[in-house]
């Protein structure tokens, strides 16, 4: 199997970007520094870093937060890392230097490290891995220190979590004195294989396979273990006897069947999106046709069956779930920000398996729309869930009030800011993957790379202003004359593109899976420029999602546009955009941090007296603007929507 | 204050009532009496009659079922008593009998009659009325054994309700070494003021008016019962210390406030309605105008602004309740039977304190759509939760699994199969009202009446085929001249009307308040003609209801349309009625049970392969067949639309 590389080292210069990573650097990592401290007033403390503290000896207390409460504190490390990699900040880095120590003094003798049950009764550690998250925690600690390790080369972080993960291994696996568990929450198998990927010690790699492939096995596991855990003393958390997996069986935890044998995206969306991306690592690190093809089918059934126009994923509060294709409800939905990061993440995975602007148009929709939306622009105020309308009526459905119509400050449950925060302080990540012979340009973020071609350097920089204008300019630079291909990827949205070498036009005419292929022997100081046409376009839906129904959505490039009761007024379900209506755009440089405003001419259809009418309505034309979808929320509040009604 | 008696011993002629009451009296009825004795196979046990056995000391056992199951008796006697008006049946009388000799024996010596208590713990009786339902049996008691009274002229029933309604009488009231307590659930007010009616004590009035006045004072009875409660071993039912009253605070009850100084309905539309009969019936009966103007503004607020097309009632399965003005989704709501029946019922007593088209015409749409909707055409299944879409996605929607897109056998709590029986066994109690000097007609039921005027005796008949067809012939039978008024109500939904008197035709210029009156002195043997034109009506919904935006509903005379997919095909929410649409209409004898069928013309939208699209979809034209919405789920389950999308 042909496996594609990503390309590390990329350094940011985009505007749109390089603002969220300063925004990541200076108030969301300080921010949720204070959260894991419990130093901000008003908000339920977080305990995080206080548990370890505990754990370690130097405070006294008891255990306080979820299950998973130490995952936090890995995030953080995590973002923390790959900010340093375009922000140095020696402060900074001490203080991770120091969460760090705290994480080695609290880990116990064996390796063990999860301060729940290092503080709670270590004696009943591995006792329910359906519920309890350690596995998950686990996972997050390796994926931060692996990308300590990458950022700052210090091996610290690194030792404890090998250590840790020498344990997991002596634990679980197919020999016989091993458990054969596998972790409720998936994350641990793909941070396995990055720990592979840097100690390329293969025991990681086979306790991911083993993970993997032990999933869905029957009988299952996880009533094994419920039926062991009967004569162990401890309460039940974030699950209910009650209601095991909220009705959902094991589809919540994608443990059904076999993980090669599932064909639909079911159950919990964050935990399918962890699973797929270990699928696609495991299938390119094992040569794993099988597993390629499940995570081909299983693209196909998320993103061409229950995605939302966002990038969002999850139908339902019930299970943080997804539902029958289709269900794409846009007030009721759940849509979490961590859900659509691990869409962006997934993408990225299958992007090494296979270069198909399949995956990077899916990519590049969350990464604008459904998981920046998480985030208000000052990075201080966050949305877990992800609507796509707030109706009139949304504040006051006590069966809806996990949908937000304002960005919190802080949850308990803080899985998300985090998650966010480590996409973006990681983006440059997504840009390019290469082969032997040829380099990939998934995404137009403005920046500078370098790779090698043979023996030869090869420098590639962009410039332009992406998402907003689609001319991109592409220069290279060589240290010799070198032959190789560079692929540039025309987005499934742009419907015309030009591209000129040195101002010479060359033919767009053949697209290898909508890549433009430039395969030539470059010399230093080429140049290409790349247009992309943008227009406004209005966007339909599949009939088959029954709530878009003679609705449309705006789309300009890769941003995915809304109207907001702030510009537009009330109740917006009234509006209407008119069918032959044309589309203005203009940059607004002073509203929400600046952004390309589209409006166009609608109307209003106007209420009158009682419930129902055998009259005509009435309607008043109107003026209706739109502004990105990402950025809705940052003014006063009120209603918004995505799918607008045309007439 | 002006009131309005209601005409009595109305004999029903009409083929679709009449088949209703037919449904009712040779299935519902024995139906519901083996269900109410355990008789059923593969069903929940009621145990109703049972618990009432074990109370009266001829069996043994345990007190089985909800809090108010004895109601499911007590509804099954009411709707008994109604059906003897039109189909005497020494049988069921017997058996009826039988069933009051019961509940006799199992009254308490002191008049106590209540099995839940009686059988779980007699001494705790009135020490839970937020939750337990006591007031709200005896309440359905009472209506029955004066239902029975009136039907059989038996005063056994009467008895045993008078001596349970005195001690309730000597239990609650304003006099010192009273309980100051009120109903968590409506019921006995309106009871109390049916069983003054038939006995004119004045003291079942007091009573009625103590718990109406009593209601939502502060402090709040139910919070000083809690703490006394916090020293009684007894487990809450139907609530939770969690989530007391789904989170509703006392408007779940109605009880936020006192009832005069209610504006906007809120809470459990069950209770509401009660609530709002009593205090209609209250108004006439003690000439309390603020109580009139109270009830006013509540119609005001339910019919204008939280009522379905249906006649529905109550948006949110959370706590069964109205939500906010216009919030009136059509997949997820509650619309529970009982709710529009109460509706149905309500509209009735507003019909006694004002002659005005507004009452009648809400109760027309409710007997004819939202509350037939609850029954299959053989009185065999029932729908408690009405919805007006069945969608694709509608069965694997885990959050709205309540509701059912097929009707059910029975149900463990069992409210509404009863309550719509006892409606159609009694619908002939809605046709007229009167005043000293004139008859009023607010509904078309084809039907014979006789009342005095003076001392002349006038006999009414109507004969057509309403709801089909709206050529109504109205025959006038006196003993001699008499000079009166006959007021013939035109519809809301009727826009020309014509009217001839022995064949001349009379000016429909001045109507009052939506009635055309015809004073004169009548002669016997006077016909009426009244035509009401009834063609396809477009009906669109007021745009501040965000969910029904470019979708019209089709509503013939009072009849209003769904389209199935048994008809239509599957996904009906990308059909498309043509913006210039001519209706056909079709009288289909064999089709359920006999109805007028609309067709026209519209199309389909194509789905595609993937979500979304910026090409404009293809269409295919179709017919569009549209049936009688109460007449849904009778043939092949499917999906079901009543608000389709125009294009």
């Amino acid at each position: 199997m042909k496996v594609y590389e990503p390309i590390k080292h990329v350094k940011v210069k985009d505007r749109f970007w390089g603002g969220y990573k300063k925004v990541v650097e200076s108030e969301v990592i300080p921010y949720q520094w204070q959260a894991l401290n419990d130093e901000l007033a008003d908000l339920e403390p977080s305990h995080a870093i206080e548990n370890f503290r505990i754990a370690a000896g130097i405070s006294s207390g008891e255990y306080y937060g979820t299950v998973f409460q130490d995952s936090d504190v890995a995030k953080w490390l995590e973002t923390v890392a790959y900010s340093l990699r375009n922000f140095p900040n020696t402060e900074l880095e001490r203080r991770a230097d120091e969460v760090i120590e705290l994480l080695g003094m609290a880990q116990a003798n064996d390796g063990y490290l999860n301060t729940y049950y290092l503080l709670k009764g270590p004696q009943n550690r591995w006792t329910n891995l359906r519920d309890n998250h350690e596995l998950y925690s686990a996972g997050h600690f390796i994926e931060a220190a692996v990308a300590y390790y990458e950022a700052t080369g210090k091996t610290k972080f690194l030792d404890i979590v090998k250590k840790y993960a020498d344990l997991i291994e002596c634990t679980f696996g197919a020999e016989p004195n091993k458990l054969k568990g596998y972790p409720g929450h998936q994350e641990i198998e793909l941070a396995l294989v990055k720990l592979f990927d840097v100690t390329q010690n293969e025991r990681y790699l086979k306790l991911a396979e083993f993970f993997i492939n032990q999933r869905g096995g029957t009988p299952c596991y996880f009533e094994e273990e419920r039926v062991r855990r009967a004569t162990i003393d401890t309460a039940l958390t974030w699950n209910s006897e009650e209601n095991v997996n909220f009705g959902l069986g094991y589809e919540y935890q994608q443990a059904h069947r076999p993980v090669r044998e599932q064909t639909e995206a079911v159950g919990h969306a964050v935990r399918a999106m962890y699973m797929y991306i270990a699928m696609a690592d495991l299938a390119a690190r094992k040569n794993d046709e099988s597993l390629k093809e499940a995570c081909e089918r299983l693209w196909d059934d998320v993103t061409n069956r229950k995605m939302y126009i966002s990038g969002g994923i999850g139908s339902t509060l019930n299970g943080e779930a997804f539902t029958a294709p289709y269900d794409l409800p846009n007030d009721s939905m759940y849509c979490e920000t961590c859900a659509s990061v691990g869409l962006a993440f997934w993408a990225n995975r299958m992007l090494r398996l296979e270069v198909h602007g399949k995956y990077a148009d899916v990519l590049e929709r969350a990464i604008y729309n459904g998981t920046l939306s998480g985030m208000d622009l000052d990075g201080k105020r966050f949305f877990y869930v992800n609507p796509l309308e707030i109706n009139r009526h949304q504040k006051s459905r006590k069966d809806q009030s996990h949908v937000k119509s304002e960005r919190q400050q802080w949850f308990s449950c803080a899985c998300c800011p985090p998650n966010l925060a480590r996409m973006i302080a990681s983006i440059e990540d997504h840009v390019y993957t290469r082969s032997s012979d040829t380099i990939f340009m998934h995404l137009y973020i403005a920046s500078e790379m370098e790779t090698k071609i043979g023996n030869e350097t090869i420098r590639i920089s962009q410039q332009h202003d992406y998402p907003w204008r689609g001319d991109i300019q592409i220069d290279i630079q060589t240290t010799a004359l070198t032959k190789f291909g560079l692929g540039l990827r025309v987005p499934g949205w742009c419907k015309r593109a030009t591209l000129q070498l040195n101002g010479e036009e060359l033919s767009m005419e053949s697209l290898f899976n909508g890549y433009v292929i430039v395969e030539r022997t470059w010399q230093d100081g080429d140049q290409l420029r790349l247009l992309l046409d943008m227009p406004v376009e209005k966007i339909r839906s599949n009939p088959l999602v029954t709530m878009n129904q003679e609705q449309i959505a705006l789309q300009r490039g890769p941003i995915v546009y809304c109207i907001e009761e702030v510009d537009n007024g009330s109740n917006l379900a009234a509006l209407r955009l008119s069918k032959d209506a044309q589309f203005a755009i203009e940059w607004q440089d002073n509203l929400l941090n600046g952004v390309m405003q589209i409006n166009t001419s609608g109307h209003r259809i106007q209420p009158f007296d009682g419930l129902y009418t055998s009259a005509v309505p009435k309607k008043h034309a109107q003026t209706v603007y739109a502004i990105p979808y990402y950025a809705w929320c940052n003014r006063t509040p009120g209603e918004m929507r995505v799918w607008i009604y045309e007439d």
